[in-house]
């Protein structure tokens, strides 16, 4: 792999913060203008739905609604607002973000048209997916242009439900300056695997626009759940990551090297092991060559080679642990996000976070993580980032850092032990 | 947790080695007298099946497949043979053994009918997945009784299709001497998951009648591997060990305490993480209360706690990742196995395996792994299984062992980082 740590500046300047995970959207009756007049009947209809399905989270949680809501309520407006939200960023010491639809994970009120965002997947008719999805592009392009080198919007593409379609969609999208990557259904449902080639023509698009494709957590396998939450909650990375490796063991990344995807709140805690799993079953490891067969022709990396140039994590608020792992899983690769405006991450708290979990962590891995590894994956604006960091972001010193504390230039061979385990090269 | 190493012998004596994965079946026609005779006529359209899909491996990998079988064409025969599989046991230094279904995983020539083993979950006639599942039991019952302390048999019981006939042919295997547990499908397919209701019947009549119930790696969600072998083979543990946390969230572990599961052939390096995962999301965790209450009045120990009582792990050939893993993936629930007669696990080379795997393991660790958390899962006969120890089983000198390294009292503890990080009490 390249260096990731050339060029790094290892001084107590400010960190440029990338978001990788945030979200934003509309309240529910104001998508209405950016669709198209036609679906507004339909639109009429799920909207009264959403109003219900709020109902329904108040009556079974309605004490957290209240609070969380209460607490929150200026910040939540974010969402929708871009002069509160940048105060939101500000505080939380953001810099750039990257925007994900639904921007209300409490009760649904931000869903695009249809369920367009987080539950395209779900969605039956392969009309509404489009036109909930467009009414949404429409305006976050508008959103991310309220402060361009800020906003990175991810645009909404339900490849399953017409795939035609998704490639007019992606042209459309192409070269609008503040989209910079495209959400996915997370799931494919009865239709066929990411790895089939009928969807060559989406990845082709893609690579070529230089879009970032997107699983975002969130999709799961409802049946068998019993309406135990429990079993959604320990299954969901697994749903959200699959799609990675359909992408790279059907050999998506070597047809189309221009290719990146993110898995997106799904944690990092689990690559490590299926990198080693993977590059030790199905790379170049001499003693499996019965598996090595399995791909051969289609992939000619190893796995963990993938990552950090085609593959990228967007981590969210990881954890001190998934801190601790950081060379095994990538430190080209993985990258923080707050969750903005959702309860699961680090917002409104972001700085007291990193003030604690980044102590241990030296300068240069620490700007990877928080926001270098965003600015490669989506090819931001960095100067205009740090301009807006310098007045934002803490410094290393503030995150109780120690500025002499440098990364050794083993540290990745030694957290890839698998090498050495099995007698693989390193090519380092 | 109960002290897993009070009276363990750490003195030079032979490990008692119990595989807790291996496999026996007859060859495809001579199940047919174990048949019901209304079935012999499916039988033998079936038997034809199986004949032309040997063609077909053939075929595809017909140099493996030749020089598999004849390098090893006496030990191939212990499938079915009990004095040629006792010296096989012998010559690998194993004492006992946990007996699964499909002897011959390379062309599939040592199947139940119908495919009533490993691949129960495909059969699409409930009768002839039931029919065949009780010719491969009654085969198993006679040939566990040619060596009776050696040999824990594992029947067939395929819930998904019949929950009554189930637990009618759960009541039959009670009580027989040589059965030891039952191996349900591994997948529900389009049935009810296994944290369903509606199953309670078998888990209560596995749990009043002491037989272990079994998931054993081999299906996976075929329909999304557009023929890409390598999809299947970095899902198939997810596929494998879903059910255990089917059972465990949903509350079967307190609802039938004498209820034990165990997990086959599906690696134990997925473990620990999810544990991780499970305590701090669905236990004691006082940081999150949000997601207690998702399985509150359900379960009432944290996800770990039931690891080593109720939940063990067939963790067959283990790599030297997993064995340093051991004191975090539960050294009280993980059990070696060779899974002979298949060619992924350690047979016919387990001696050598062990002598270099084990090197840096403490004996009293290795005595759990090998032999004793199997004895103590499947109530085995220690004694006897000392006896053929004393005459097959290697020693610690053998293994190239420390004989003064002892394994720290603080192990599991820092191995279950966890609990510090998350401010867990740790009951130890």
């Amino acid at each position: 792999m390249a260096d990731p740590f050339a060029g790094v500046d290892t001084s107590d300047a400010p960190y440029v913060i990338v978001s990788s995970d945030t979200h934003a959207g509309l309240q529910v009756e104001d998508y209405r203008e950016h669709l198209e007049s036609r679906y507004h009947r339909q639109f009429d209809e799920w909207a009264a739905e959403r109003h219900n399905h709020r109902r329904l989270m108040e009556e079974m949680n309605g004490d957290y609604v209240e609070k969380w809501e209460s607490d929150n309520a200026e910040g939540l407006r974010g969402a929708y607002d871009p002069d509160i939200r940048d105060k939101e960023l500000d505080s939380d010491g953001i810099a750039g973000e990257v925007i994900f639809a639904d921007g209300d994970a409490v009760t649904g009120q931000e869903s695009p048209p249809f369920g367009a965002g987080l539950a395209a997947g779900q969605i039956t008719d392969p009309e509404l997916a489009f036109a909930g999805a467009r009414a949404h592009n429409r305006w976050l392009e508008g959103f991310c242009a309220t402060n361009p080198p800020r906003r990175a919007g991810v645009a909404l593409v339900p490849i399953i439900h017409d795939i035609d379609e998704s490639v007019r969609e992606i042209e459309t999208l192409a070269g609008k300056p503040g989209i910079k990557g495209i959400m996915i259904p997370t799931m494919w449902h009865d239709k066929p695997s990411y790895g089939h080639p009928s969807y060559d023509p989406v990845w082709a698009a893609c690579a070529e626009a230089g879009l970032v494709v997107h699983t975002h957590s969130g999709e799961g396998d409802w049946d068998s759940y019993n309406d135990n939450l429990a079993q959604f909650v320990l299954e969901v990375p697994f749903w959200t990551h699959r799609a990675l490796w359909q992408l790279m063991l059907s050999g998506k990344f070597d047809k189309f090297p221009g290719l990146k995807y993110a898995v997106v709140e799904c944690g990092s805690w689990w690559l490590g092991d299926l990198l080693w799993k993977a590059d030790t079953s199905f790379g170049a490891n001499p003693k499996v060559k019965k598996l090595n067969a399995m791909t051969k022709g289609l992939i000619s990396k190893l796995p963990s080679e993938y990552v950090g140039t085609n593959v990228f994590i967007g981590a969210s608020t990881m954890s001190r642990e998934e801190i601790r792992r950081r060379h095994r899983n990538g430190i080209d690769a993985l990258m923080w996000g707050t969750d903005y405006p959702h309860p699961e991450g680090s917002w409104p708290h972001t700085r007291e976070r990193l003030e604690t979990d980044f102590r241990d962590v030296s300068i240069e891995d620490t700007r990877l993580l928080l926001g270098l590894n965003a600015v490669r994956c989506y090819d931001l604006d960095l100067p205009a980032l740090e301009t807006i960091a310098a007045g934002v972001g803490p410094t290393p010193e503030q995150l109780n850092q120690d500025p002499d504390l440098r990364t050794s230039p083993d540290a990745i061979r030694e957290a890839r032990w698998w090498f050495d385990d099995y007698g693989m090269e390193w090519k380092g």
